[in-house]
């Protein structure tokens, strides 16, 4: 099952300076081969549903290794069974139409 | 890991009246065995990492499979390795503050 | 345009332990008359929509004042248009289903 | 009180095509003279709070007027007093340190 997902990632307990930890995030999407585009507020992840929450679950784990004793992450899950549609598919299709 | 999530899933492509899919998730995660409590805008799921995802994916198959082409979720998803904390210590924390 | 909401706040710069503000902004929504409703990840707000979001406001401005610089908040919205449903009918919708 | 927010509108009992819902959502953005970036799987949207959040609530009301009868948002919410950030400044600041 393909899934887009959403990832928006916040380490609690180490200050109000969170990038390092996105950075670490951002590297560990990057290893883990799967398309991935940062943005101001997350980052859109897509690939297979296990290989995309297999690197979710590291980005937990290496947030804490670096230090973070608390995170809250918010993230968006989309799967469709109709047709197959990538992050970049689902931004033309609303920009030809503005 | 522990973990405690706040699991919203949208059917789409299935009309206004989606109370018969989040009904098939509750039993999902009864059947898993897990601590959940349902409120009027998701679902509050603790355990272990492995079996909550696991719960989630299986969340999404199923509602595919009843009919839903289309699906976007939204998990809330807490770590902690300062200390163990349920779901109910969370709220009980906060309300004896109030 | 009546609107339930669930929001979570999660006030970052100040500590692991967060309950202090969120009992804060507990007592801001009590006092603006709105029902809510408490749980284990988030609050579950009902209302007219500026009412609502002006509490929430109302919390950003509280939880900075209380001391944390920064604030990363998650807010799911919902309206409708073809029938009003409060919160307590969206669950017992699900739980006579399961 | 400056806010960057990331707005992901679903329509609902539309279908599974909302890009028309979302294309609409862009154009009242534009219009507020807004700065806003679309992604895969929402927009960032930045400005002062209650010019930011009257544009939310122009979109539900489009979205409901294009048709859909209900609707279910996902929006974070990030404030800070500590300095100026902007969505942008965001990005770069991760980006370095990848």
């Amino acid at each position: 099952m393909q899934v887009i997902i959403d990832l928006c990632i916040i380490p609690m307990g180490v200050g109000v300076s969170v990038s390092t930890y996105i950075a670490a995030c951002e590297k560990i999407l990057q290893e883990a081969g799967l398309t991935h585009r940062l943005h101001a507020y997350g980052t859109n992840v897509e690939g297979e549903w296990d290989d995309v929450f297999a690197a979710v679950k590291r980005c937990h784990e290496e947030v804490h290794r670096l230090g973070a004793p608390r995170i809250s992450t918010n993230i968006r899950v989309g799967t469709r069974t109709d047709r197959e549609q990538t992050g970049a598919d689902k931004v033309r299709s609303v920009e030809k139409k503005i």
